[in-house]
């Protein structure tokens, strides 16, 4: 038989490995051809190049199942910067933070974005955006606009689907977005925390694949057994592993993938990535080889990903090379055939974005101390409380000081604090404003952040409001980032111009940024230190948490669904 | 949480039962509610139909991941009232022979049969019609009729690709019924008997995800570790599960699937299907969770049927009770919720074909027994030998009398056969003859079949021309069928109206009248009991097996790809 491929020169040769075989369960030793991106062959040939593995293991490049990247403040080629040295070579990405702010330009910019990293970026098309009807987000993804988002090939299927009621109850716009997703045999992401029981058989049989909310043993092999496959989550604040393996039998692995969902850059720095969970499953007792699957050949499995997730000609020849089956760091990662990074660096120029991706997003209406003010007749007011370490909030009251016109103002109130959310997006002037529980320390200035879940418009802290004012300007100015602000001076400041959420910056200088920032945060802004001081800020603007959220409408009371009055007594 | 599901009243409640749960790999005792067709819940509750398990075992029904339902001579209603009452729900069928004789009209068929029976018959289409190029089938499928195929959602994929050097030489056409096949993120059935190394790496490579050609456990692993799903075969004549078993280790059972390729009726009558196969993995020492997912779970991943291959809620309720996970035996089979079959007997009418499906596809031209004049001007012949058990065939010689028109007739030489292909698609008149061998044991008669792989064109042996000639005309008056007739009566036929391959009567008549025909073959007409009578008959117009066959145009010189003389020495 003539084989054309038989005689063909590989552009590399890895030799003296020892192949990690997923599909087989088992490793062996040899060497893998690559050319034109894929591989090629486990035949020894001829290549351009030649790479001695030195006996070490060779596995799949690590695969994501589920991320945020805008959770890490990195762009897209920031994001790819931080993650392959680390071997993950592939991340399905749900842009649901980019999207609440850019629409449809922001999935499309995303496919793009794709095209271009040496890291490979699938799309799951965000299915809550916004994620209430009555909120200010920068976009609104009708069914109609899922449904056109779904056709393109980088795109895996629908995003995380965190109406579980308009599922459970066949929501018609919720049913035509998943149902558009499976008539493309593509996969719909579930989200799910809690659910169980009829609910939950109700949610799956919606369609629903996946889901990375399991915290108990008992919750993923609910899942799996209902037919999703669970995704073991282990990110910067819910890490779920640990206490899922006794539930993780090795005869429903196959079932079980691996995800990061939200990850701050200095924990991945730190840490690691997908490998560094691999590793911490197999001391958690995995076998190596299923814990391998569930980050590789599962994931591929589960998102119809079969250009992937195995070393096996034809598929993609994203490698990584690791000195052990315990630790699994990364000695030298390959995308598509190209040596991407070798001890823990990237031996590539750093990747770069589009020049326009998701740029110019922040537009406000002129901003000045005087719309903050707040108006409590009665004196006794309605204030948001928090709790350490957690960001549901509770209902607090005070009894304030106000002025003839009826308002609160700082002055008059020392020790107190105001919260306001500020419309950004189409510049529409829409300010909500209320006090914040003193518990939350800060004095001496204000802080601002555009990040603020999930329609992301600025929302700010103060003990006055002039601060507060000058802090939202400097938001705006650098189009996007989070700002502090003391005495009419911008102290410190972290620039986020991609979409307002991320920056153009490269992780070493975000994680640095934000380190310094925090610092300053508590020590000479006083914030306390059993909150985090800017992601405290971030979800106080998210309607779904309970229990009282601020919008750019006002207070909002999430278990009785309304708005309600920052005067108690309205 | 409110759940419309929640108190929906079921059709139909199987409770007391032990749910055999492939997708966590457990078995675990309750209940199993369905409603319109498909699995509700687990939690017990009203239903309009109360079915009691008596403790026994509820698996998914089975799956054959490959078969030719024509090798049943069985139309796909027959087919259907065959295997449910063994508990197969769903076939992926190649309707590789009918396709030869209907192309395009075949393969539309058979999605609508698999829309109107209860069984679920999901199609792959045909990669390779013909089979070479000079062949006079019935149709061509030509990559453009591939693709418009292909976007049915009854179709998973392209059927098993035979021309494997036209795979791993990527020849244009193969590639573009491959390429279309993947861009629709559909399956690609290979055929790659003892194919391997390079070549193997090639064809796999190339996109071909499954193999039901292992005879080998080293074939087997090769073929997992290159990314290809093993499909294990257990038909009529190939029988590869108890040679293979030492090569499924439980690492890579996941990629193992169960199937039958061809497989007779009456085999099936006798021994069961898809749970006779699983039942005899679990026999050969395979975990029987790990046996039945190859019949399940497995191909239904390898497909991307989300909709069946476990039992939970929002899949078919394709469910087969068994009494043990030994014996597999199905004592009560439901497919989309209705009760199908208990006891080993259909509990509903017998499925029926439409009335026009693949009707009337026999023309022939006038045929007498001139058309079996044989040239042979040198009285020196070549001849087709066959070889004891083996559809491989050898060039023998032998000395013929001829008469002045320098044609060999067999009155002139007794104990000598002729055979001969009609066309019998366009009705061509086009006749290929040759000398048969001896061997083969037919006398008094003759015997024609419209069963002749793979362009399905008449074939006949017989040791008078004249006989040759009324059996051949009696197939094409039956619109297809196998006849034997004894100077000048017809002794025995079996009617295959349906495409000229298959018949539309139950399977016990069908089974019954074919051992009538043997058992008339081997003792009234010779045929020796070394060969399958029909079988080899069919088998010697297809000119891909070794080493001489018969074709339409004559003498075929399978080795050296070239037509050959009858005459020795011409």
């Amino acid at each position: 038989m003539t084989a054309v491929l038989q005689t063909d020169c590989a552009d590399l040769l890895i030799e003296n490995v020892r192949i990690v075989d997923v599909l087989s369960g088992t490793v062996r030793e040899g060497c893998v051809a690559v050319k034109d991106g894929r591989i090629l062959s486990f035949t020894r040939r001829e290549a351009a190049e030649v790479y001695d593995g030195a006996g070490r293991y060779l596995v799949p490049g690590f695969i994501d199942s589920h991320v945020h990247i805008e959770s890490s403040m990195l762009s897209p080629a920031g994001f790819a910067s931080l993650l392959l040295p680390f071997g993950t070579t592939t991340v399905v990405a749900d842009p649901h933070e980019m999207a609440n702010v850019s629409g449809e330009e922001a999935v499309l910019g995303l496919i793009k974005a794709s095209q271009r990293l040496p890291m490979s970026i699938k799309v799951m098309v965000p299915s809550c955006v916004p994620a209430l009807p009555f909120e200010d987000s920068g976009a609104v993804l009708a069914s109609e606009d899922v449904k056109k988002l779904l056709a393109y090939p980088e795109v895996l299927g629908l995003g995380e689907m965190m109406n579980f009621p308009g599922v459970i109850n066949r929501d018609p716009e919720v049913m035509a977005k998943i149902n558009a997703t499976l008539a493309l045999g593509k996969t719909v992401d579930g989200h799910a925390p809690m659910l169980t029981g009829t609910g939950l058989e109700a949610y799956a049989s919606a369609g629903i694949k996946t889901d990375h909310e399991c915290s108990t043993p008992e919750e993923l092999r609910e899942r799996v057994a209902l037919g999703m496959y669970a995704a073991i989550r282990q990110g910067s604040a819910a890490r779920n592993l640990l206490a899922l393996v006794p539930g993780i039998d090795a005869k429903l692995t196959r079932r079980c993938l691996l995800c990061t969902d939200d990850r701050h850059a200095a924990d991945t720095l730190e840490k690691g990535h997908i490998g560094a969970i691999v590793a911490l499953a197999v001391k958690a007792g995995i076998d190596p080889i299923e814990a391998i699957r569930m980050a590789t050949l599962n994931t591929a499995e589960c998102y119809g990903m079969n250009d992937r997730g195995a070393i096996a000609p034809g598929r993609r020849a994203d490698l990584v090379l690791v000195d052990n089956l315990t630790n699994f760091k990364a000695e030298a990662v390959w995308t598509e055939g190209n040596l991407v990074a070798e001890k823990g660096r990237l031996t590539i120029p750093a990747p770069e974005d589009a020049p326009d991706f998701l740029r110019n997003t922040v537009h406000i209406a002129p901003v000045t101390e005087a719309d903050f003010a707040l108006p409590i007749p009665s004196g006794h007011a309605r204030m948001i409380g928090i709790l350490p370490h957690d960001l549901t909030t509770v209902e607090k009251f005070a009894d304030v000081k106000i002025r003839e016109d009826g308002n609160m103002y700082l002055a008059d109130n020392p020790g107190m604090i105001k919260i306001a959310v500020v419309e950004r997006h189409k510049a529409s002037g829409k300010t909500g404003v209320a006090l914040f529980d003193p518990a939350y320390g800060l004095s001496g200035g204000a802080i601002a952040t555009s990040i603020s879940h999930d329609s992301h418009n600025i929302v700010v802290a103060g003990d006055n409001e002039a601060d507060m004012a000058t802090a939202v300007r400097e938001v705006a100015n650098l189009q996007g980032g989070i700002v502090m602000v003391s005495k009419g001076e911008i102290v410190a400041e972290l620039e986020l111009p991609v979409a307002g959420l991320m920056s153009d910056k490269n992780p070493d200088e975000v994680a640095a940024k934000i380190r310094k920032l925090t610092a300053l945060a508590h020590d000479r802004f006083g914030i306390t230190k059993t909150a985090d001081a800017f992601m405290t800020l971030s979800f106080m603007a998210l309607p779904v948490i309970p229990y009282l959220k601020l919008t750019t409408r006002g207070l909002f009371d999430v278990m009785n669904f309304r708005f309600v009055s920052s005067d108690a007594e309205a």
